[in-house]
């Protein structure tokens, strides 16, 4: 899968995800009161207005945009309904040939894991004879937690060779406390750099072309970091989030990619999909909440283009 | 929330919770057999299966726990029709006047924990006016991901003291390989007792009577940490996950309890909920599987009642 990814990365000189993370304060009111007209005061209303406004979001960034990052805590929030409308996102995506990274940060013990790696990156056998197949959630990509060691990673990596997916490790991530575990030394070395050997041993046992399927989430807002722990996992791809609202920016992220432009894709959430609400953006109106948001994505791209 | 469990567990004297972990493997062929036939090879079959099969146990054992711990990814692997068994679940355990502990074991930064605490344990407010609160999973308790710190821990406490609901955070894990990063050595210490100063930390946020509704998750498999632990989070209830089927037995939890027998839950769950498939219950035959958890949560109350 990670060699699907580099190859619409470069088709589209654009090693940039868009984080599709909706909340109702971000909706724009004429979406949601023509939902709350339609499925009443429900969660259903609330999760077919994230779906049109994804739909929206999706239509103008697909040509210039590999990939797509749900971030599925924010349809869970809105119950059944809500997943209802992130697997819709989901489908979406797929018809608009973007890369889906579901993020989803799961990680249990192996049996457990087993099961998310399976109803997100898998498919399970149902019926008396258990000859259909069915792919639940259907994602490329999820992001992994690693806390639980080895025996918590190795299924979401036996169902990426089963399938051609791909997973992306929690090493170092974007929040403030990040460093009350993971910056902690052990033997003089930070604990997130345990987890990147980890990372680099149990993408050996998944390579897909030039980088394995086995990447890294590394925060954009811990720039030095980035760049060492590009060094030390050559052949993860890392996905770098953090990137706008959370406080990094261009300059921030050269360290993360390597000399040919490649080795990390940077996320944005908000500044994406919240363009509109922008000062910068607020021109475009809510009726074009889209069109502000592709306009975000193209200086995205120049941002980042001119710094790697 | 933790002060109700506690009330709970003297009750029954059982502190004991039912893992409601349904596998394909583990439900009776009459049951799919009937589901298949009324929903077809479908998602919606398997999670209706799941479903029956967790309300015979639930009404076979109510009486004698106070609660059940669902583990979402065995109804997640079945996409939205297993998740929504794991919803009629919580809720039928509930009518049961059970406390139903979510094993989501989520975590992530702190505005998307916010997410995944306000969907599972807390509520949200939809409609043009927000005047309609919906609580769209309610599971009583949750269990949370530390691996991000404070800032993704914090919003599930924020949300037990708003809606007096408790958290278990993942200190020391069950499973073989739980040591990789969770016993690594910081200045002479294991991760897991940072992890267990931060749990103190964030439950004085969080008293409720005599211990804190943020508790701590500690493996059977581990009695020595066990004990040690129990020693560093005086006010910390501890769920123990890894009776039974893991290898864990009722002489290695005389540790993880207080002297007055509170202090710690005990989790068992293929043991109870497939004990109609294990050779010593295999009498009750599969349409009294039901039974046969009952059989199998009394010995193991027998056997926690001997040795704490």
């Amino acid at each position: 899968m990670i060699s699907k990814l580099v190859e619409e990365i470069k088709k589209k000189d654009a090693p940039v995800v868009v984080g599709l993370d909706p909340q109702l304060k971000f909706i724009p009111g004429y979406i949601l009161d023509k939902k709350y007209e339609e499925f009443g005061d429900t969660l259903e209303a609330v999760a077919e207005a994230f779906y049109e406004f994804n739909v929206g979001i999706m239509d103008a960034v697909a040509d210039l945009v590999p990939a797509v990052k749900p971030q599925v805590a924010m349809y869970e929030q809105y119950g059944i309904p809500g997943l209802i409308a992130f697997k819709k996102t989901v489908d979406y995506a797929h018809k608009k040939g973007l890369v889906v990274i579901g993020d989803i940060k799961r990680g249990d013990i192996g049996s457990t894991s087993e099961s998310y790696a399976i109803g997100h990156i898998g498919s399970v056998s149902v019926g008396s004879s258990d000859k259909k197949v069915i792919f639940p959630f259907e994602e490329d990509i999820v992001t992994v937690n690693p806390y639980l060691g080895s025996d918590g990673v190795k299924p979401f990596i036996d169902v990426c060779n089963k399938e051609d997916k791909g997973i992306f490790v929690l090493v170092k991530t974007s929040n403030p406390s990040s460093g009350e575990f993971q910056d902690q030394k052990i033997d003089g070395r930070p604990l997130y750099e345990l987890v990147a050997d980890k990372v680099n041993e149990w993408g050996l046992t998944s390579m897909d072309g030039d980088y394995s399927n086995v990447g890294a989430v590394v925060g954009a807002t811990y720039p030095e970091m980035g760049a060492e722990l590009r060094r030390l996992m050559p052949k993860a791809y890392i996905l770098v989030p953090g990137y706008g609202a959370q406080g990094g920016s261009g300059k921030d992220l050269k360290g993360f990619f390597n000399s040919d432009g490649l080795g990390a894709i940077v996320n944005s959430s908000r500044g994406i999909i919240a363009a509109y609400q922008n000062e910068k953006y607020a021109s475009f109106g809510e009726k074009a909440f889209a069109d502000a948001s592709r306009a975000a994505v193209e200086d995205m791209l120049k941002d980042i283009r001119e710094n790697i």
